[in-house]
C-alpha cells in the first residue's frame, strides 16, 4: 500500500446525553463516534456493515481500542470524525481515527480500534472475497502499517 | 513503590442495556466498567471521588485510554473489576484494570486509563497534598511505571 | 389480586457516565435503572431472564415506557429501585416503579414500563406457562390493575 | 395557537451502540433520539439550546417523559424524529415526538417529554422573555394542548 490510503470524514454533533457533569462529553462516547466513523469509512468504499452481518454473517469484533484525549469535546458542537485503515489482513483489520471540531478545526482524539473478523458464532474467519477489493486487499497483500496510537503516547508499552 | 501494589476488586452485573445485537457487551462500555472499578479503588484507600470534585475542584480528566478485549461479556454475567494505579505522580495519574468474569474467572480484558488532575475549569494542576498519601505518594516519589497496555499489543506504536 | 403485591428492590449507585453536564443524571438512564430492578425483580421469584430468552425464547419487548421525575438523581449516589408488577396477563406484563434515594428515602421517579411477550421473532406469543406461578398468574386470573403513571400526570391523555 | 404547530424533523441513523441483543434498538435510547428532535427543533425556530444555558442559565429540565414503542428500529436504519410543541407556558414546555423510518415512513414511536424552566441551581424560574416569541408565547397565552402520549395508551390512568 503506497501513498495516501483512503480516509472518510464522518460529521456528528454531539448530543447532551454524550456530556457529563464535568461539562465535556464524557470519554467512553468517543468510541461510539469512532464506530460511526468506521460504519461511514465502509459505506464510502461501498459496502454496507450491516450487509456484511446479515449476508455473510461477518461481524468485525473489537479486540482492541485506543484513544488520546487532546482536547474536550462540548455539547452542540460537530465534531469530524476522519477514517481510514492503518492495517489489514485476511483475519484482522486496524482502524485509525482523528476526532476535529468541524469548526476550529482543533483536534479533539486520536485513536484506534482493532478488529478480528467473527462469524455469527463470535468465532475467528477470514473476510469474505468479495470484500477484499473494497479494502485494497489481495491474496499477495502483506501490510505493515503502525497500529498504535500515534505521538508516541504508548512508550511504556516498549520492551 | 515495591512489592504488589495496592488492588480493588469491583463488581458490576451486565446489564441489558450494556449489550449489542452481537449479543455482547458494546466495548465502549467497558470504559465505564473501568470508571466504576476507579471510583471504588479511590473508596477503598479512603476517597470519595465526588469529594474531590465538590471539595478541591481536583477532576480526573482522561488524557488516554485503551482496553484489550479477550473474551466477550454477556449479559447478565458478574464482572469483576480489578483495579490499581499503574504510575503516579503530582500531575497525572494511571490506573490500570483487569477485568474477569466471577464465576469463571476467565479474563475478558485489560486495560488502563491515564488520567491529567484538572480544576473545575480544566486546566492542569497538580494532585491536592492532602490526597498524597493514600496514593503512597511522597515529594520524593519518582514513579516509572509502565503504563501501555500488558501482552505487547502497542509494538506498532514503537518508532 | 388481592394484599400488597410482592415488592423487590436492587440497588445502583449512580456512575459518572450516567450524569450530564446539567450536574445530574441523564434522564434516559432512569430507564436504564428499570431494567436493573425489573431483572432483579425476576431473579426475586425464581426467575433469570437470561434463562427466558435462551431457554424458552421468550423476551420482554418494550411496548411503552413513561417516567416521572421528581428530584434529581446526583453522581455516586445510591439509588433503590422498588420493582413490582401493576398487570398481567398471558399476553402482557407492567413492570411499576419507584426510584429513592437510599440514604435521604427521597422519592427521585415514579414509572412504569409495559412490555409484550415476543419470540426470537420478535412476533408476540403467549408467557410460557411454567413462568406463570412465579408471577402469580392463573388462568383465571382477569388482572385489571391500572397502569398509567401515578399521580394524575397523564391527565391530558383523557379523551 | 391555532391551525398545525409547527414541526421540525430532524434525522439521525441508528448506531451500532444503540441496539441491544435482541437485534434492536435498546428502548432507552429513543429518549436520547427526542433529545435530538427537541434540540434541532429550537434550531429551527432560531434558538439555540446551547445558549440558553449558558447566556440566560435557562435549562429544561425533564419533569416527565412516555414512550410508545410501536415498530423496533433497526441497526443502520435512518430515522425521522418528527418534532412539534405540544404545550407551553411561562414555566414548562411539552415537547412531542413522532418517530418514523426514513425509507418505510412506517411510525416506529409515539412519545413526549415534559420539562420545566429551571436554573443554574436546578430551581425553577420562568422562561426569559426573550425567547417567548419564537415559541409563539405571549403574554396572554392561555395554551392547553393535550400532553399525554396519543392514541389511548394512558387509558388506565384515568381515575
Amino acid at each position: 500500500m503506497t501513498g495516501e490510503p483512503h480516509c472518510h470524514e464522518a460529521q456528528i454533533r454531539v448530543r447532551y446525553a454524550e456530556t457529563d457533569q464535568m461539562g465535556v462529553v464524557y470519554h467512553a462516547n468517543y468510541l461510539v463516534w469512532m464506530e460511526v466513523g468506521r460504519v461511514e469509512y465502509c459505506r464510502s468504499i461501498g459496502l454496507r456493515y450491516k450487509d456484511m452481518e446479515t449476508e455473510e454473517s461477518t461481524h468485525l469484533a473489537v479486540a482492541e481500542a485506543g484513544c488520546r484525549y487532546l482536547a474536550p469535546a462540548l455539547y452542540d458542537e460537530e465534531v469530524v470524525v476522519k477514517t481510514w485503515v492503518g492495517e489489514i489482513h485476511s483475519r484482522m483489520i486496524v482502524f485509525r481515527y482523528e476526532l476535529r471540531n468541524l469548526e476550529t478545526e482543533k483536534v479533539l482524539a486520536t485513536g484506534f480500534t482493532k478488529h478480528v473478523f467473527v462469524g455469527r458464532d463470535l468465532k475467528p474467519k477470514k473476510l469474505p472475497p468479495r470484500y477484499w477489493a473494497a479494502f485494497g486487499l489481495t491474496p499477495q497483500s502483506k501490510t505493515a502499517v503502525t497500529m498504535g496510537i500515534s505521538g508516541g503516547g504508548q512508550r511504556g508499552a516498549q520492551p
